[in-house]
């Protein structure tokens, strides 16, 4: 390719809401352009990036014995009805209507689509398994859509779904899948880490992200620095942390006592009152749970050291969200705001208890009632107690596999991988006959990745302060022969002359053949776009001499004989 | 490929609104399924087919030096509002409102994308001219989606749009890119023809349609047997035809009198009175016009002996749509039906006259007055007159071109493409600055190919009464191994190595090693899907032999020795 024949328009301008690398770079570097809020084109240069890792992809899923098929990207709402994911979804599925008034939705993910399509289809336990991707556009109506390809609303996916009529199955393509994405990672030269999440909106119940390790990503992921344990901060666990049952420091009675703790709120005030611990003492955390038709207060108590983990607390009480409640609905609710604690709370109240707190005896506590706490308290003595893992583990906190100190880093989620279960089998009634001719729910997975993010994701990970720097897969190109001064004829002949070679040789290159713009511009835009590697022509072309340059290397040079470019790209690359 | 390893169900049920062999077999084949209303999704064997044609149409644009890039899939509305199509495209252009109540459209089309794209990037004429093009998915909101993927609402679409500083520039444009279609659709193994055609809804002068003739094309094209002349029904002319100016057959006086003409009204019942052919009669066509905000009566007036052509007339009158009017409408204009003429017509109303009768003397036509009609008249003496080519060319016209009589063929719509001149860069103050530093808007052409729709019309083109017959390059896999009795180890395992032979041939091959299904339904499924040829292993293979069968040659069968099939079917393929 030359630059003269392609649409390549670089800039010095920077979009002023791009804060990230890969937004501003990509920006000005001329791969995407944004049409409208969340919404990206690609111009040529991305165009072949985004087909680039595409094709990675796609071979590696071929690999792995998947079927590429492709599913219509508008979905009839019914299908999302059907699925229960109509009311689940909230505001990120877009509905629409036709001209005929017919309610449709943009798919986000193709669950109800992939099982439409299966049903009927599959008929028996002897045609199973199948797994089933397209690489599609997908749309998610954000509320804060930002951060250019990273966070948009229109964005391009490969989904997978699998059926199969065991779990062992299931497990066993899970693993497969696990193995098939660690490759394309690989395969696209970023760092990256596979960590146990949260399933959110597309449930089931095992599931694991793959996240590109990058200071800007959006996502806090817990990895134990002395063995493989990882996981996303909303999913991460810890080893349980001991505390003595008994305060040490303080004369305490020997059963639960109310303790007049007048105008005391707060966990710091009252661990200073009583001479305990923060630990020793359980915060409770209220918030409104909003449900599908309505909302309701929830509590959540967990131990005063410790910070609530919203998406944990969300899942524990079913909750499409949680949002912050006033005093005066809790007022309502009958609760005491500050005092509140897991005994004697007013009937029906929902509360959750974090596991950590599972049994424990003698902390401190709110007595539900203005002015008091509880100290010495059994937990086992509360009704109705629910536990649940509620907490964000901390750095320093211990690994549950190796005892290890855990660390926080930060990662892009660029891929998920699902064990559905039968959720969406059963609720559209897909089933197939099992060997004992009984009808069963297919047994699903799912398989997701990023690939629109995944270009920005790999420019989070490779850039300096001139630009992109693209690994070798996702390179547009990866020489640019630059010719200094196109206008000079033995200049421009003795560049087309290496662009051949190079191309013959395999080596995908384009070439700055452009008259009017002088050397330090055409060198400005090799760092700007990340081209891995450059061929300078230029003065010492009369020595026959041209010059390598390394991108990736901070830039580094080597001198080299015309004759011999071609071998040492060749090593190089 | 193994069937085993493939989610490839065919079915005997035709979906019960098929009516196109297209539709029938590619539903039954396994190749698409319906999701919604003229929504498919892509079935693995779907998916390759279009994945094949969609590769030939990108390498063909590439090979002319197009630039691949991708636009997004949803825009806003304010670019249909810039370029004025938010009113002129009607219900198809699907609209909604995002979760801030922000307005979008499904993109049917990209020229205000790609307007928006090269606009302040592209500012001198010296990085012209450029073509962009993507295949991507394109929503039209159609009143009727049917027949499959011939008109759906949801299709994959390869739209490519070019900027020019001259008319010349995009004439050579449009010629190359008439080139590259036709390398197309000449690759994909289809019968063509390259017609004249109307512009439609995109705009621009000049355009020209790509019609795969079939029976069960929706389009009527008018040809011409002895010369190269082709054209939609929609944009075709003919030679104008003679008629003597004064009546032969009656004693018609000198100049134009009125007649009385008591209760005839129609063309025949005048003609009969009169004694006149109807050709020498004037008919009036009369119709509401629809408008952006409202909607008027108009008149056509065409010989006796045609027809109105809606699309010729509706471009006639720059209206949106043309729809029936009532008599009461007419009344309420001042109108007379059954005796509308051109002469003294109430003051304002539109009519537009078919350029067949510029100047014609000696005609008859109603005189505005109930039950009265004008012979022997002078159209030169049309107040106002507006003359435009409204007709239906009807076979055994005589061709522009060479005076061949014309015929008319049946052809699906494959392709298009336009010169659309500065339309969409002027409304969009898109510009460049010329050779005299002078800021000119864009010269643009755009050209569109129906990807997903060619899967259908290769069909339509390429079937017989048992199921598809692809062409070779657009073959799913050219060759099916059928192991007629798969459980018998033998056959399995001579099935497998003329597999891999062919294969290793580069030959794309797939092997029926199903153990359940019995030869008769293997052939069947053969038949269905339409693989070019058939490697039969059966009965002959204890002597060595197995069958080549030609699904495209009626299923003919040679009989061969095992390892002469690769050979063989080199040379066949």
């Amino acid at each position: 390719m030359k630059f003269t024949n392609m649409f390549m328009p670089t800039t010095k301008e920077t979009p002023s809401d791009a804060t990230l690398p890969s937004h501003q770079f990509l920006v000005r570097g001329g791969f995407i352009s944004q049409s409208g809020a969340g919404l990206y084109d690609f111009m040529p240069l991305g165009k072949i990036v985004l087909d680039k890792i595409r094709a990675i992809v796609k071979e590696e899923m071929d690999n792995a014995g998947a079927n590429e098929m492709l599913c219509s990207f508008v979905t009839p709402q019914s299908f999302w009805d059907e699925s229960g994911r109509s009311s689940t979804m909230g505001n990120e599925l877009l509905r629409f209507k036709d001209r005929k008034n017919a309610e449709y939705v943009l798919s986000p993910t193709n669950e109800e689509s992939v099982v439409n399509m299966v049903k009927n289809r599959i008929t028996s336990y002897k045609n199973l398994p199948v797994n089933l991707y397209h690489i599609n556009l997908k749309f998610r109506d954000e509320a804060r859509p930002r951060f250019g390809l990273m966070r948009g609303r229109e964005f391009l996916m490969k989904d997978a779904y699998s059926f199969h009529s065991s779990q062992e199955d299931l497990v066993r393509e899970f693993n497969l899948m696990e193995e098939t994405y660690k490759r394309v990672y690989q395969r696209l030269g970023l760092e990256f880490r596979v960590v146990e999440a949260d399933s959110g909106a597309i449930g089931g119940s095992g599931s694991k992200e793959f996240h590109v390790l990058a200071n800007s990503g959006e996502d806090t992921i817990v990895v134990c620095p002395d063995c493989e344990y990882g996981a996303n901060i909303e999913a991460a666990v810890r080893k349980k942390r001991h505390f003595d049952a008994w305060f040490e420091n303080t004369n305490t009675p020997a059963s639960m006592e109310k303790v007049l703790t007048e105008d005391l709120k707060t966990i710091e005030e009252v661990s200073n009152f009583l001479s305990v611990s923060k630990a020793q003492n359980i915060k409770a955390v209220m918030k409104k749970a909003i449900y599908d038709e309505d909302s309701k207060p929830v509590i959540f108590f967990v131990r005063g050291d410790d910070e609530l983990e919203e998406t944990k607390a969300c899942n524990a009480v079913d909750a499409l969200d949680l949002v912050d409640i006033t005093e005066d609905e809790l007022k309502d609710a009958g609760l005491t705001p500050g005092y509140c604690g897991p005994f004697n709370l007013p009937q029906g109240t929902i509360f959750v208890i974090d596991s950590e707190l599972e049994n424990e005896i003698g902390l401190a506590c709110g007595a539900n009632e203005e002015h008091y706490h509880f100290v010495n308290t059994d937990l086992s003595l509360v009704k109705d107690a629910v536990y649940k893992d509620l907490i964000t583990v901390q750095e320093g906190d211990s690994c549950t596999c190796c005892g290890g100190k855990l660390e926080y880093t930060k990662g892009i989620e660029a891929g998920h991988i699902f064990q559905l279960g039968t959720k969406y089998s059963e609720a559209m009634d897909a089933k197939f006959l099992d060997e004992n001719g009984k009808a069963q729910p297919f047994i699903m997975g799912c398989y997701g990745i990023g690939v629109s993010r995944l270009v920005a994701a790999v420019i989070e990970q490779n850039h300096d302060e001139k630009g992109c720097i693209w690994t070798k897969e996702t390179a547009p190109f990866m020489v640019d022969v630059i010719v200094s001064n196109a206008k000079k004829e033995d200049e421009l002949n003795a560049g087309l002359k290496i662009y051949e070679e190079l191309k013959s040789n395999g080596i995908s290159t384009i070439i700055d053949d452009r008259t009017k713009e002088r050397f330090g511009f055409k060198m400005g835009d090799f760092e700007l776009i990340g081209f891995p590697y450059a061929v300078v022509v230029g003065k010492k072309l009369q020595d026959g001499l041209v010059e390598i340059v390394d991108r990736r290397d901070t830039g580094s040079k080597i001198e080299i004989a015309i004759d011999e470019v071609a071998t040492k790209l060749k090593e190089l690359i």
